[in-house]
């Protein structure tokens, strides 16, 4: 049975959905939340639909004996890759994604000009599933949109460098220079792990370009679905839990998880890969 | 039953490993080589040895019905993390790893003078695990070792930069620089992915610096157990053939192999990673 004390699930191939949980702890506070890292399997954005949406369907199989009030796809490319399948496959499950949010955010930043000029970077997977031109398209048909792939990038945050850089800056600054020299006006961070590096990219880019940042976006999505469903309950109650799931439990994910979040984590709770793969085997209990 | 046409298994995360798949066949052109790539789950070098123990078990488990000569984990990772276990748990299976090789042939380079300075670049695992020092130790217990992690090097290969890009001048310079100034006087390229760049990584370090190209260490070592163990049958042979298989099916891999092997590939056999961790539930067949 759900209710108001069911837990969000927020489910990522690593570290990068830990951005989208702030946000709902600050959009949300009073709501639990189970998050779940595959970080035995991570990074997703270099891999195949069927690869991730096969391990999406078993990280919500696993996590649906919670009985979740709300499933978030909090990545970009398992967003982009699985989504829809996921949906169909979990029709009693309430699921959203981060890319549509994003696409949403991003439209209604680009103004009343005609054919405005819209960039979106994330990893190659998601750049190549065309996800963001397809609902961009559904706000803005006028819209010139133009996707660049920046596959390091999820690499560097992951190794925790800052944004002072040299490295850093030069990754950017060749990523982005291209498309602010193509007129772009509104830019879309289409990955969880790139508003750690916000501040820097508003300076590449520069203050006439808005920074879409899909984490933040995902957040409000989820308070408005919660909000139309009647699954919040008022928000005079303490501080929601925050519980951790991960599939390779090495020392990284607490080092790297307080500079995402902002906040000191209990150690996260182990679930093997095996057991996971089980699930597959086995009929779905939906 | 083995014979001299049963093939080399050469088992990898992803595609550094092909890199050794070159090395041997420029050393033993006529033997039939099956290459694992591991890309759905690649890569290991940020994850723990429970983890990736449990991956190289699955995918050994799987080959060895092809009844393989020999067995060699062509990662630096995975053999720092999970050698010795699973040449326990496959008694009747020749294995070798990569990172024996490279030692011995770091401590040969050093010279004859005493306490010589031997710097060694990997991933965080790899070079977490401590298994450059003491393999190097048993060759040069006088040896000065300095081990330093260079996490995006993989990645940055992967991407398909170029050894002009100033990106990867940048890194290797960051990752490079303070072994020289530390008096580095042999250098190993811990990682089979390095060697992509070997040309560049030897004009930064400079020609006093003795580079180690594990990879091409390994192959030696190779010929060297065939040999003993009387597995080669002559070179008269035609050319032997080469069998890829990866767990995750992406474009990636054929574009990226080109780049590691200099040759086209037939398309690889995909492996699902259900099937493999199907595996990991049912008692070895050794």
């Amino acid at each position: 049975m759900i209710s108001s004390g069911s837990p969000i699930v927020v489910l990522d191939s690593g570290l990068g959905g830990l951005t989208v949980v702030r946000a709902i702890r600050i959009t949300l506070p009073s709501q639990n939340i189970l998050y779940f890292g595959d970080t035995a399997r991570v990074p997703y954005g270099s891999k195949s639909a069927a690869t991730v949406t096969s391990f999406v369907r078993q990280i919500i199989t696993y996590l649906s004996t919670y009985e979740p009030k709300h499933v978030v796809i909090a990545c970009n490319t398992a967003t982009a890759l699985s989504l829809k399948t996921i949906q169909e496959e979990f029709p009693h499950l309430s699921i959203s994604g981060v890319v549509e949010p994003g696409a949403k955010a991003a439209a209604e930043a680009s103004g009343a000009g005609a054919a405005p000029v819209i960039g979106v970077i994330g990893t190659e997977a998601t750049i190549r599933s065309g996800a963001y031109e397809r609902e961009i398209i559904k706000y803005r048909p006028d819209a010139r949109i133009l996707c660049h792939p920046t596959p390091l990038l999820a690499s560097i945050v992951e190794e925790g460098r800052e944004d002072n850089d040299p490295l850093v800056i030069l990754a950017l600054e060749q990523y982005l220079k291209p498309l602010v020299q193509r007129g772009v006006q509104t830019l879309v961070l289409g990955c969880t792990h790139y508003p750690v590096y916000r501040g820097l990219i508003e300076r590449i880019v520069g203050e006439e370009v808005a920074v879409i940042d899909s984490a933040d976006k995902c957040a409000q999505d989820v308070r408005r679905i919660l909000l139309a469903d009647g699954k919040i309950a008022g928000d005079d109650k303490p501080k929601g839990f925050l519980k951790c799931f991960v599939t390779d439990d090495s020392p990284r994910f607490a080092r790297l998880a307080r500079r995402f979040l902002d906040m000191e984590l209990d150690a996260p709770v182990w679930v093997s890969p095996d057991e996971l793969h089980a699930l597959s085997a086995s009929p779905l209990a939906n």
